[in-house]
């Protein structure tokens, strides 16, 4: 890959979200046009050309394509894989879409994951809920699960879920982990090349990221990060989240992607994970991923109106989505603080006036 | 002014070069939609509607106006301050529009400035340098000046200059001030409420800034700051140059805009030169104007091709302009440190890459 005079490296994003939003917003300070496969009124297309349709000769014209969010559709996807274009590369989004694949490759390679089981059909998953685990666990279905969706927390009242016995396709049966607490950590890789930011404490509310701040040092994470990466042949930014107990991590999910808990290094780092991302893919030098400040990030969920209050606090990102609904991401906002009680103040009073009640999620 | 639901809060930008681009980069975290009174291959248009024919309509449908930069088109500028849209306002870009009224006025108001003389027409420039000046000064058109254009520094040889004979017009006559270094200031107001960033030091040659860095604590730049920015009812960022000589400043000129020697805050700040006055102008609060790093910036001067190499000092902000020309403002690279000196080496390795044999202006 080479850039040559004049923006004409091209690079296609699939999906038009918040991400693919803010991958342009870094990512236009590089000689890189962008283009994105997208309805007209998602974010991204407010910075970049959106197209639909024609998405074969796009894709034929673009020098990579990426993707912002691995639900996006078969047909683009699947091109780009087989133009030899798509980073990071098949293997993980296929991963990430079946979540029974993506935890089994893990539990294989020998990444610390809690107790699970993978069934096919909703009757087998119930079944095993209470023959292996006293009908206390996690029953997920493997497609199409992300922010909570497709997860069902029982906890004895197994009863509740009896529609899932008509329900077809894979599903894990999981222990629930009684955590200490929740982080993740943002990673990126380009050839042999890896680097990571400093892991974060997150808040997450019935699937969701609420909030997250840091750094929060912690080896393990880095340690697992590289070995993943490596193991998958990853290009591009990853985001990996866990459990901690006791001191020790078990991985929850990975995401291969830039993520949600790393929005706080376009404000608290050098280079932020959209800029890495960026850089991974044309094969540029990656950038620093040491933090300038303690920072953090709350989320604006189900609000439809900017929180202009909020600014006294931090940077409001506004997705400008074209409609509110509750649990959807609208936005969020960026706090740096002198040490980590200053960010989580700053959390506190912007958690009050989005939520004055708590969150509706 | 007040933001409603949906991007509906629009600015226009009047010219489309890097400051409107960056403008646009850092204002679209906002609920804010942008269009740009420019030509379509220039920069701001890449992430923004451009147009011109039809400017009367925009200028009416927007809700504030500003401008990137002084040297803008007449009549979108005029249009804009009949409709009381313009911010900064009007007595500002009159005074930077013609450097007798801004250095007559700063004499006036007391601020500390160069001992000069306002003339009209070339032949009475070269008399007044003569006759009050020994031949040894600079000779400034009035009109039209910016990165040194239309600066004729004379030592002594005066009759290479009887070109200026012939020219009519304001001239400003000017000591040349032996400094020890060049600095500035990036300050902001809004309402009553004033803030600045640390001031820089800058190394310009040719009348062109090569690179700065800093922060460089400066309180009499911070109070000259307050004071101007107070007397003109500006709202804004204001960018103030300045000659420091044995320890006390004097005022070269100032800029009614974000200014290239603040580019650096996009990375060493928590919030940018562009998002403050993208917040000025919409009456949003003001962010902080710490830093939280040491940080500096190099300027990419009439080179072609993106500089890929600089990465690993930096991050690139490459403009997308269609031609390279000599003196050009093609991109610049940001740099953070760990100290002055460490900023400094960056610099150092950035120039060299950039400019093997120094820079041709």
């Amino acid at each position: 890959m080479r850039f040559s005079r004049h923006n004409s490296f091209r690079y296609c994003i699939l999906g038009g979200g918040q991400l693919g939003w803010m991958m342009i917003l870094e990512g236009s300070k590089f000689p890189i046009t962008f283009e994105v496969y997208a309805e007209k009124d998602e974010p991204a297309c407010k910075l970049a050309q959106c197209f639909k349709e024609d998405f074969k000769q796009r894709m034929e014209e673009c020098d990579v394509v990426t993707y912002e969010f691995e639900h996006v559709d078969d047909e683009p996807l699947n091109l780009a894989r087989d133009l030899g274009k798509l980073v990071p590369g098949m293997n993980a989004v296929e991963l990430k879409r079946a979540r029974h694949l993506e935890k089994e490759y893990l539990r294989r390679e020998g990444f610390p994951v809690p107790r699970f089981v993978t069934v096919e059909g909703g009757e087998e998953a119930l079944r095993v809920l209470r023959d292996e685990f006293h009908n206390v666990g996690v029953i997920k279905r493997s497609e199409g699960g992300y922010d909570g969706k497709g997860q069902y927390f029982i906890r004895g009242n197994a009863e509740n879920y009896n529609f899932l016995r008509e329900e077809k396709g894979y599903f894990v049966v999981e222990e629930i982990v009684d955590f200490d607490f929740e982080a993740s950590i943002i990673a990126v890789r380009r050839g042999n090349e890896f680097r990571a930011y400093p892991p974060t404490f997150n808040y997450n509310e019935k699937g969701i990221l609420v909030y997250n701040y840091g750094p929060f040092w912690n080896n393990e994470m880095v340690k697992i990060a590289e070995e993943l990466t490596k193991k998958l042949n990853y290009t591009g930014v990853m985001g990996i989240e866990f459990f901690v107990k006791d001191g020790k991590v078990i991985i929850n999910e990975f995401a291969p992607r830039v993520h949600n808990t790393g929005h706080y290094t376009l404000d608290g780092a050098e280079v932020s994970q959209f800029e890495q991302h960026v850089r991974a893919l044309a094969g540029l030098e990656l950038g620093p991923t040491n933090v300038l400040s303690f920072s953090g990030m709350v989320n604006i969920l189900g609000i439809g109106e900017p929180p202009l209050d909020t600014l006294r606090y931090g940077t409001l990102y506004w997705y400008g989505k074209t409609e509110s609904r509750k649990r959807r991401k609208m936005g969020h906002i960026n706090v740096i603080g002198n040490d980590l009680s200053d960010v989580k103040g700053k959390i506190e009073n912007i958690m009050g006036i989005l939520y004055p009640n708590g969150p509706d999620l």
